[in-house]
């Protein structure tokens, strides 16, 4: 784990969190994407070497509706950077931890991720990711 | 906002969560600090610029056994550096934004916070940190 990459925000409203977060950061968000296959659009702003992530759902499915009707908004993960997904994958994977996809995925911002099960790391969702390189 | 300095993780208890973020992180913890007056025991681990912190109550009336006990174990704020705490405060009350403390007060690892109302980011608790220089 080589830093915090982000962390996840869980939000209703895009457009009244992007502000409100506009204001707070004192930056504006650099990038909005669609991650349709997880049924969110999401919202990107710089901190340091860090990123904030709002996430809000673009169905009643997606695992942000899902999250907000259980917990309502707020800290939804946290994404570590890692060098070779994989790798530390298998390294967790040894230790005991439990991957919810074992196999790493596409994700925002050009992406591999992998998450933990919120079980293994003290109610913590933790997601890996890596840059896609080509 | 100049990073986030740190992530704050509730756990109910202190020693379990030490080893399993050790071996999650593959670091161990550089420090661990009681701060008596919000009923805590913290434990920090760097990570990149930011650190994590696992925060464990002290006694039934901390705020961190009150958050355990209504929502579990799991992230419980997002701390940014910045480098005049005074002057952000007064930039986000007149912004709109509430602070359940208007005077910085004393934190962990030698800092000066103040917390903002989850109600006034999306139902995150924000905290504003800066180094106390001596």
């Amino acid at each position: 784990m080589k830093k915090i990459e982000h962390i996840g925000i869980a939000v209703k409203d895009l457009e009244q969190a992007n502000q409100l977060y506009s204001t707070l950061l004192n930056t504006q968000p650099y990038k909005e994407e669609k991650v349709e296959s997880e049924g969110v659009v999401t919202s990107f702003f710089k901190t340091g070497e860090s990123k904030i992530e709002l996430l809000a759902a673009t169905n009643e499915n997606s695992p942000i509706a899902k999250y907000i009707n259980k917990r309502g908004e707020g800290i939804h993960h946290i994404a570590f950077y890692v060098d070779h997904i994989e790798e530390e994958i298998e390294r967790l994977q040894k230790e005991g931890f439990v991957l919810l996809n074992e196999q790493p995925k596409k994700g925002a911002d050009h992406k591999k991720v992998a998450f933990l099960h919120p079980k293994s790391a003290n109610g913590v969702l933790v997601e890996l990711c890596e840059e896609i390189k080509n």
